[in-house]
């Protein structure tokens, strides 16, 4: 069995090259950029132990795990464009270094190149991986489209907040681990339970992820720490604090979300902290994590085998960066 | 053997029902809107058309050709955001409608809907099948960045121009042919000379365009007429006049081109009319009909076969609309 370091190493040396023609570099070049910039490549790599799970990797699943990439920093291209977003991983995005049109363009030709890596699999599989795959491309875009509505209404309920992402991130996460799954011949009860493990640490690790933006080390973390409360966005932490604070702190929320004073990430914290936000969010975040190791338990397949797994997964949502 | 007419209605009446779920509306709408006010039907009529070439229509086909379809539209809805295009099909284009963010993700949705349904079709042909219409999604976004690139240009020749056109136009409707002769089983080399038909084809096809949108009536026409010559467009038409016309008559097309006058559209159609431009269009259009015309005579199948392709081929070329 290979850690999750070992496997990623693996992965980087055969993805970083050029996965596009060199003309027109206009098209091609935004494309490179993003996947040049770096990347936890969790979901890749969340392939490749999918398949180690239950057997020894094939080659195919470095096919589908770059798909999966692709398909990532596709949706990372779109999403910034439409958040109108000026950093990502630290550097400019695509769209604010060349252009709307050509990051728009540049994100439909890594999402073909995406499906072009799927094709390449062993034509056993090439079904029911692209089935897997096409099902979970239209929940993620579900997914950001829900979070986009949520932006206009100012009544989202948790419930509705974690469908939203569960669509967004998590699908993603379980489809990465179930497609590697169907080329190590998991069976479907197994496919399915490595999904569920998939969905949940998906939750737990976008809860991990709204926690770090509030609370998060600026010196650590990738993005700018504030940035959702800035743009107050409906994370768990905003919807949880509107539900549980005192009626006036609700009120100076209400009115920090509308002001936008120049101290409102400060003050929005200190109600955040009041509340104890940051300790239910933690204990959201183990609930989910509790429900991921279940399902992984209950994969049919020697014991051993799950380790590296369980150790990513505890990784993933203690995380400080 | 069928006519464009009853394929187009035999298509229709599958075509026209919802292809997305109901939920969210936010996303799907806009993706069932464009689908939903017209278009000429070309390319997924022209896959049953290359599947009937060579055989019976296999239901497979009407999957294809949905897949077309749909890939066709959302190059429209992405085109559109790019262009800033007000109207399409003489309606408000999606993202006048619904926003670019909308747009932009229905138009992401429609892509991943189309390889849906590539993924429906006999696992036989599915490979081949993904490939061809892969290879198709990258040439045709080529195609799009070429034409924005060359709007930023002044010296785009006329071998420049049909390479972006072959890629932005004509190699859907070749390959919307070829894909539909892979369900009739033909061989190779038939394969390949209906491809040829349909990209000369489609060359011919868009020198109609460009003539239709500086010379066309505006009451036939769908667009707005001379909104080429507007955008400085740098079509067959302007390339060719900007040639071939007189020095005193490129100094005053140069000078429309910069300032934007309000009689622009009318000086510069007079300018064209007098290079004799539209005449050289016409002749130009007659050669790749030609062309088109030779390739399909090759294909090794019965003559009487070839009927309905070779009607189709001269209306496309001589529509007023």
């Amino acid at each position: 069995m290979s850690s999750f370091e070992e496997l990623l190493q693996q992965f980087e040396s055969r993805f970083s090259r050029r996965h596009f023609p060199k003309e027109p570099a206009t098209l091609y070049d935004p494309a490179a950029y993003i996947l040049g910039i770096g990347g936890k490549r969790i979901r890749p790599v969340l392939c490749l132990m999918g398949n180690e799970l239950f057997d020894t990797i094939r080659p195919d699943a470095y096919e589908v795990a770059t798909a999966i990439e692709l398909f990532h920093n596709f949706t990372l291209v779109h999403d910034d464009i439409m958040d109108k977003a000026p950093l990502r991983r630290g550097k400019a995005t695509v769209h604010a270094k060349y252009g709307e049109s050509s990051a728009l363009l540049a994100g439909d030709v890594m999402l073909a190149m995406a499906y072009e890596y799927i094709n390449k699999i062993d034509v056993t599989y090439l079904r029911k991986m692209a089935t897997l795959f096409g099902k979970t491309v239209m929940e993620v875009s579900e997914g950001q489209q829900l979070d986009m509505d949520f932006e206009q209404r100012t009544d989202v309920t948790l419930e509705e907040y974690i469908h939203m992402i569960t669509l967004k991130t998590s699908v993603l996460l379980a489809a990465s681990l179930q497609m590697g799954s169907i080329l190590g011949g998991a069976s479907g009860g197994n496919g399915d339970l490595i999904y569920q493990f998939g969905k949940n640490l998906g939750i737990a690790f976008q809860i991990q992820d709204d926690y770090l933006d509030a609370f998060g080390d600026p010196a650590k973390f990738g993005k700018q720490v504030g940035g959702d409360i800035i743009a107050n966005k409906k994370t768990f932490l905003l919807l949880h604090t509107l539900q549980s604070a005192s009626p006036a702190h609700k009120a100076e929320l209400e009115h920090l979300m509308t002001e936008n004073p120049e101290d409102k990430v400060e003050r929005v914290l200190a109600i955040m902290r009041h509340s104890r936000v940051d300790e239910w969010a933690k204990d959201l975040k183990d609930q989910y994590l509790e429900k991921a190791i279940a399902a992984l338990e209950e994969v049919a397949v020697l014991d051993a085998r799950k380790a590296p797994l369980r150790k990513l997964a505890t990784f993933l949502v203690q995380r400080d960066y």
